[in-house]
């Protein structure tokens, strides 16, 4: 059973407490065997990475082996039934869509002083994608990952996908050629990302690893974080869903379970300000249980960290929401809108009932990369920005170094930076001079 | 005697490699002292903070006076002499004015399936920023990173100062509320990070970290990662000059010397197009390193990271600039706007022989906080978006699920995941019903 909570209860803080700060994720230590992994793989490079590849996937490769050839590619796109590639491609249009429009201005202008300023956006040279292998291999993550870098302007994109014992998804293989991306290595762990950062003699290394991963997989990002970027460590993913009495339980049960059948450790919350309406959601979630094919996985994430919390109106809703600052927030109330209005911190919201969170995860068009473990308090889902760096502009004349010029040096002066201040203080004497 | 490359001669590459790889920083290991302090001040909260303050920084507090009080600031403040204090102004206000123009537009459109889409900016809710003691505490620093800040609209905004021996910089504190901090407490160290990001009794927690510190901090900001937001573990700071024989050498030399008089592990380079010059600007440093106050630091810096390049062209000077990637670059030649437009990576860019690094550092009005260590390959400088997070939008009606929710039920099919499908199936369903 989920957790039961009433916001007019005497415990209720303590226990909203509780659940804001459950561990739900409980991940081995493998800080020391990715250390050696990755030391391993900058040391000896190819024959590293195929020796932990034999290891882990049971796969024999060999240095021309380690990326599909384009011929195999062709071959495993063609094995991709024709409804699947419609909707793949019907999902990357629109997330190209969405993302397009987040092409940020450069700018330059001329200020009262005489300087001008400006910034300047570039991408990131080359970009490497992780794709987890076997039972969290998804497609939407490919096209999720490697659109906005596409869209950004990444001259390289390059993708690492574990095929334990040679067994490929021939889905991610075709959300890759429809997003742009140039190479394919069948290879993953901490090796793979350890060949990103590092590159070997097959292997270019990249400016920027993104995508999600197991344990090793974050801890090895971790590790070569600053050698390279990154987007984030994600955690399990979590949904809340605010709704009123005027919502089919059933749509709220299985927008619930859509995040528990993700993992163990995924969450579930329903806040509603209608009791009889969250023991009807209560009722809906155990009886798609019965027969859910993932419901050991849903059961055990609904059971371990799900709840259903009953609040006096949807002020209070917000409040909460904010202090959990969701992942994936559902307003399935009236005024969507007017709530959305006051939620201060979410990952992406979904207005109204007839928007269930999977359209996000999917075809909506915003990125399904999105801040889990309330860390929406603090940063954004994957976007354009992520593959793009600002380069700030300024270029003075002898007017403006007139203007601003001696501020620079009394301030250079005060932290004791005698260089900093001669370096204005000679330009001016040249202007005094003349 | 720093290095002298020259682009012509057989052995460049090897050389240009290893200056490009040289390992300029040996940061102590001291990431098991810090787990150490991190936990203590999460176990004992003020107390433990009051202790390690009176240990390291020599500083009896209580609970009390963990935090300056306003009429501390202001009597610090009074002490500012007027010079100082109208430099810090101006300064403030043109690094206000250059951050306003950061402010990203939020979005909202209807797509042609009728998809409502878009995004939304919200600031971080608090944010700290720590200020280091002694030689490093730069009130510059202090502008650079409050003013986004408050700029962004983050309500509550605190500073970490420590005052080792009680020795406070009346500079800091009048840069402090010039840009809006509510509270400036004087701890440092990891305790003080940790502190921010877990709270203690006195001291409420954080959303967001910033600005510089040494070894301790930088590995403490590292740990509480994920638990709050950070902005970079900086490295130390670098130069690259792209000058031609059109410049004094003397201005060239003190602004190889502003970066080297930061930091013994700091890096000057010049890349120029002419031999003669280059020769000429290494004179004019020995010259300046001769009476230049903090010629022991400086001196160190160029002797065992400085760099003077020549070149065949200026086409070439922007291709191995590319490669360094320089946190500071400036362009010292006739066409510097030319020259700037081949410049893929640099965190920030000075046009022209009127604008010395050194403007940027104060008053110029674009943030000095930049990507060090060749990071500009994929991260810009501190800016407004540090302290804001995206959430997007999405609202579908019935008529825009009928036209992607198929595809959205296919790939949740075809990854497995059948909550996801029957979440849209239900509500298509529906539809089909009416």
């Amino acid at each position: 059973m989920p957790v039961f909570l009433d916001s007019t209860a005497a415990d209720f803080e303590a226990a909203f407490d509780a659940l804001l700060t459950a561990k739900r994720e409980d991940s081995p230590d493998v800080d020391d065997t990715v250390a050696a992994i990755i030391a391993d793989v900058r040391a000896r490079g190819d024959a590293a990475v195929i020796e932990l590849t034999e290891k882990f996937d049971r796969l024999s490769l060999t240095p021309e082996t380690l990326a599909f050839s384009p011929d195999e590619i062709e071959a495993e796109c063609a094995r991709v039934p024709a409804a699947e590639r419609d909707a793949l491609e019907q999902a990357a249009e629109r997330i190209r869509a969405y993302h397009v429009r987040q092409r940020p201005e450069d700018a330059r202008w001329t200020d009262p002083d005489g300087v001008t300023l400006g910034w300047r956006w570039t991408p990131v040279s080359a970009a490497g994608l992780y794709v987890p292998g076997g039972l969290a291999s998804y497609p939407s993550s490919v096209l999720m990952n490697a659109i906005p870098a596409q869209v950004a302007g990444v001259e390289r994109l390059v993708i690492c996908a574990p095929t334990p014992e040679g067994k490929s998804n021939p889905l991610v293989l075709l959300a890759a050629k429809l997003s742009g991306v140039d190479t394919v290595y069948r290879i993953g762990g901490a090796q793979a990302i350890a060949a990103l950062a590092h590159g070997t003699e097959t292997i270019r290394p990249v400016d920027k690893i993104t995508g999600p991963g197991n344990a090793f997989v974050a801890a090895a990002k971790r590790r070569v974080f600053g050698k390279v970027g990154i987007d984030m460590i994600a955690g399990p993913s979590e949904i809340l869903v605010i709704a009123d009495r005027d919502n089919d339980p059933d749509w709220v049960a299985v927008d619930l379970l859509s995040q528990a059948e993700h993992d163990e450790s995924a969450q579930s919350i329903l806040i509603t300000d209608d009791a009889a309406f969250g023991q009807s959601v209560a009722a809906a979630v155990e009886k798609r249980l019965q027969t859910l094919e993932r419901r050991v996985i849903a059961g055990a994430s609904w059971r371990d960290f799900g709840a259903i919390i009953t609040v006096r109106d949807l002020d209070e809703a917000a409040e909460l929401s904010n202090r959990i600052a969701p992942e994936h927030l559902e307003l399935c109330v009236a005024d969507a809108d007017a709530l959305a209005a006051r939620i201060t911190h979410a990952g992406a919201i979904f207005l109204g009932q007839w928007t269930p969170e999977a359209i996000g995860d999917y075809v909506g068009g915003p990125n399904h990369v999105l801040p889990t473990a309330r860390s929406a308090r603090f940063s954004s889902g994957l976007s354009v920005l992520d593959f793009l760096k600002r380069t700030t502009l300024a270029r003075m004349t002898p007017g403006a170094l007139r203007a601003i010029g001696p501020a620079a040096e009394t301030l250079a002066r005060s932290e004791s930076l005698e260089a900093h201040g001669l370096s204005v203080r000679l330009r001016l004497d040249k202007l005094n001079e003349g």
